[in-house]
């Protein structure tokens, strides 16, 4: 690790966090940076400095980055943009750590003194080897320490997990972060990227390369300015960790857009696709699919191939799986003889018994359902299966009925599942399953199908650039 | 209207309701439709009839359908099959209205039996004029009365509103009311047509096309058997309501299972499309789908074309936005000139001013927000706003703010938003503002632009519709 990619590892793990123009007014971002620290539960020193305050959530403020007495990992800078070389300077005679800086009115302004600005405090944090996230970002967030470094104190809110989200839009990062509070989603960190100083994607993704707390990299990409250097970090993460990129500026229009907004070298959107796909990379389309998908990688081990086996409480789901199944190149898994015996003797001679099958007359026999899905999973046909099922009161019972079976099933094969029913009836089981490891919930059949297909063809991509790395590194044989 | 429809109303809006097979046991069905009937608020009577119980649920049973004072507007029947033809012969006997049959083990089993048992009480039905819900469905809701005729006592929770769900499956049906409780979406009826024995798709939309609670009819089909009833009722109903349709089976391996279990004549998804779109009623891909479009239907004007805004107070999910709209055939509008000063007035000379327009540097300036958002809306070249933004408690204010010019904008063009933030920042703004007509809102800037399209789709399908009615009809020039 270089000089700079320590101080990144202090940036994100600081003991002593600093906030220039920290505030008591709510109306000031300095206001909110400060709550997040403070009641996200981060157990450090915070050290909030104010030329003119006395006191700001009760911590006692500091004229200047000089008069405090440690040396700060992470100085948070929400100062207006003139003020901001002079707290780049005391950052690098105090030896700082790193800087996140929220301040915004830099090269992304019009007005060339955004620029001249810009290049100003690059030069600054260049040279004293700091890295900087930012300018014009909301913050970081190191969720296993609490560490909660940006203007909204409710990103504290997500439940802990193995997913980092990489974002170079503040608006996606906050949309995947409610997103992902409704569906229980849990992340490691955020980092949102702004105008990117000098931390970048690839140092970003160096960095988490490392990072034990983090299984998937849940990336929101709107242009590189390096693309080869992009490329190049993703094929080396791409042996660590599992990484999911929802690309924008797929039409000309939003492409324009992109290029106004990041300034970066948007362009052609087939050629983004093609390195991310031989970087090993899968991109998906919608916000939505993104955090759906990064669900599933941080969740499921990879199935060994694309079959698999619907089943489904209700008919109509089941179908509605299979379709989308078909359209995102899934095959339904053709049962082995003693396979379709087992489930034979679990259902009545009913129509759907094959694949997809209706479990529905075995709703009530939780032993039946039970016997039924452990011999789908014990197929060596099956790569993995779609559970579907709603209704309420009147089956309030039967998720625990499916319990043990589901938790005895060593997540050798994904089990992708719609468990849906009105809050309270399942919530707490369902939760439980998912945090043991045994299930990945979506709220539509349509959701969960199209989550499998992506974990298939992550890993499946992910596997293709493998065998090209050991290739290249002569180490093993090319099949 | 003939005796049968006459029967159909009163079996929608009952004012004594016999449940054959009432039960005290929650293990049993005939529970959790006393339960439905009980807690849901139904005001009528409620008669169970059991011939063993004393009282259930407070209300003392009686032992059949001859016992009853006052003639059933609606008999819920719940008894095992072979006692079925028994009930529905005391059912025309004592003149009762309609009934909805939740048992099952009719036409859908592959015992002759039951092919045998279904044919018998369709003639008794039909001799009757007795209209019948099912068999095998899980009942209706009148959300007017308060009448929940279900095994599920959990569809009472859903808000009340203009959809009319018809479903062809149960799953379906029951996944679309928990999804529509997360978001707030209101139904007018809920009808799980089961194995239609005398009342199919036509015969409910016939029913609901005089029914004054229901704007949208949101329909889930795997296939229909007299297809061309099917599209003569939809085409009579597109002059009164607003309908969209998920129809399952586009692929081979999802048809297959459709036909395996409606029996119904399943076959070419295309040939089902294009006779949908003749009919001027709009198809769609997925469950969420079928919801999101429903609910924009619902509250929306149709747009008048397809031209929208993208404002956003992040450049990000206006970028998103413009992607799907793109994808999905709509135009960016471009503003007319004093529409572009006025915009450029509100804002600094940042790179988003045309369209997408990042409205996040007037983030902070209620005034200015407003006045940008009312330009838009009044440039006769926009044809729709879709309106974006996240963030949390440091924007806590600013729906507040947007709050009267959202509302002084009467309905004229849709505003389709996509305003996220965990829970408690802006729930009770948006929903208020979703009731009073001013906005519908989704939970990414995706949906909501695809929300947008359809809204778009399915007004110009019932244009296109309506013309051809009406040159058929002579009476209005064909242009």
């Amino acid at each position: 690790m270089n000089a700079k990619e320590k101080n990144l590892h202090r940036l994100f793990n600081p003991e002593t966090v600093a906030v220039v123009g920290a505030s008591n007014n709510p109306s000031k971002l300095g206001f909110h940076v400060m709550k997040s620290l403070v009641t996200g539960g981060f157990a450090g020193n915070i050290l909030p400095i104010n030329p003119k305050g006395r006191e700001i959530f009760g911590i006692p403020t500091l004229p200047s980055l000089h008069e405090i007495h440690q040396t700060a990992d992470l100085v948070i800078v929400v100062v207006p943009a003139p003020h901001v070389p002079d707290v780049f300077r005391a950052c690098a005679e105090t030896k700082a750590g790193g800087i996140v800086l929220i301040t915004a009115g830099f090269r992304e302004i019009e007005d060339p003194n955004g620029s001249r600005l810009h290049d100003e405090i690059k030069a600054i944090a260049d040279k004293a080897a700091v890295p900087v996230i930012g300018p014009n970002t909301f913050g970081i967030v190191n969720y296993a320490t609490h560490l909660n470094a940006t203007f909204t104190p409710e990103f504290s809110q997500n439940p802990r997990g193995g997913i980092a989200c990489v974002s170079q839009s503040g608006g996606i990062a906050h949309l995947l972060s409610f997103l992902a509070m409704r569906e229980n989603v849990g992340f490691s960190k955020i980092i949102g990227l702004g105008n990117r100083l000098n931390i970048d994607f690839p140092e970003a993704f160096s960095h988490l390369a490392e990072d034990d707390a983090t299984r998937v990299l849940m990336c929101y990409v709107e242009g590189v300015d390096t693309p080869k250097r992009m490329m190049a970090a993703l094929r080396g993460l791409g042996k660590k960790k599992r990484v999911v990129v929802y690309k924008t500026g797929r039409s000309r229009m939003g492409d324009r857009a992109s290029l106004s907004h990041t300034g970066s070298l948007a362009g052609n959107h087939e050629v983004y696709l093609g390195a991310f796909r031989q970087s090993g990379v899968l991109t998906v389309d919608s916000a939505e699919e993104l955090l759906d998908t990064a669900k599933a990688l941080d969740r499921c081990p990879f199935p060994a191939g694309n079959r698999v086996s619907v089943l489904s409480a209700q008919a109509g789901p089941g179908i509605a799986a299979t379709d989308t199944c078909a359209e995102v190149g899934l095959a339904l898994a053709t049962f082995r003889a003693e396979t379709q015996a087992q489930v034979n003797a679990c259902l009545p001679p009913l129509a759907l018994r094959t694949n997809p099958v209706d479990m529905g007359p075995a709703w009530y026999n939780a032993d039946a359902l039970s016997r039924l899905i452990r011999a789908v999973m014990e197929d060596p046909g099956v790569d993995g299966v779609l559970l579907l099922t709603m209704f309420a009161s009147a089956n309030a019972a039967i998720v625990e009925g499916m319990r043990e079976t589901l938790l005895r099933w060593h997540q050798r094969k994904p089990v992708i599942t719609c468990i849906l029913a009105p809050e309270g009836i399942w919530d707490s089981e369902v939760y439980d399953l998912e945090e043991r490891g045994a299930i990945v919930n979506y709220p539509t059949p349509e959701r969960a199908a199209r989550a499998f297909a992506n974990l298939y063809k992550s890993g499946k991509l992910g596997r293709k650039q493998r065998e090209i790395h050991d290739k290249l590194q002569g180490d093993k044989p090319w099949r």
